[in-house]
């Protein structure tokens, strides 16, 4: 259990730091800064809001209270899902891009120092594996 | 950056995972079992809320909610701090501690299944490195 525990406790500062360096200068949480991240990746800027919670370590009824205070921003906007005329879409402004393109920078900093700089090269190498098959195994189930 | 993309996702989808079952199986969020888990290693069961902040990844006023919340599921009760008077306490109950313990076998499963036993030892001597060096570079800032 060393193992789980030092990752729980080191994983939670991470979040954290990264958390509140968003949040101080950007006025952005981690969690909408990935998503800000996932919908500026998909075409049109789009994603339906199921895939979306899918994404995000969200629940359903979560995730719609953070996009609903993400609007009030004017960073996202909801959209009924052409296709199916049934599914709501999220997707990103103009004014989301900005901001994303803004916080981008500091975030990818706060990475490096926190984490990525304390590593070795083998180091980063077995961690992006480990999670790689934690994300595969659990994705199989 | 592939590592942290997969540390990121990967993560994300342990973490949600291992949210899910509790929540379905003892209706806690694994929040809700990591406070218990702090409080239940404490001296008489109890931490200032500003400790308790600290250690989980927690904005003061959201972990006042969230004990709200689990104070209605009578899992823990907020008190005044004897020694100054000031400070507000969490502590745990005995309902906590019988639901802490009802849940602990499934989440310590959880783990296993899907985090210790995909890895080798090496894999999980460096995870446990790699945490301990994060959270050691983000206490001495």
């Amino acid at each position: 259990m060393r193992a789980w525990r030092g990752y729980m406790d080191g994983n939670q500062r991470l979040m954290e730091i990264l958390n509140r360096e968003l949040q101080d200068a950007h006025d952005l949480s981690l969690a909408d800064y990935r998503i800000l991240v996932m919908l500026s990746e998909s075409p049109d800027g789009a994603l339906r809001m199921s895939d979306l919670a899918d994404g995000v370590l969200s629940s359903r009824s979560r995730l719609t209270h953070q996009i609903r205070r993400m609007e009030a921003q004017d960073v996202v906007v909801r959209d009924t899902c052409p296709e199916d005329g049934r599914g709501v879409l999220a997707r990103i402004t103009a004014e989301g891009r900005r901001r994303l393109a803004a916080a981008a920078p500091l975030h990818v900093r706060g990475v490096r120092k926190n984490l990525v700089d304390l590593l070795s090269e083998h180091e980063l190498e077995v961690l992006a594996d480990v999670f790689e098959k934690v994300d595969k195994a659990i994705g199989e189930r």
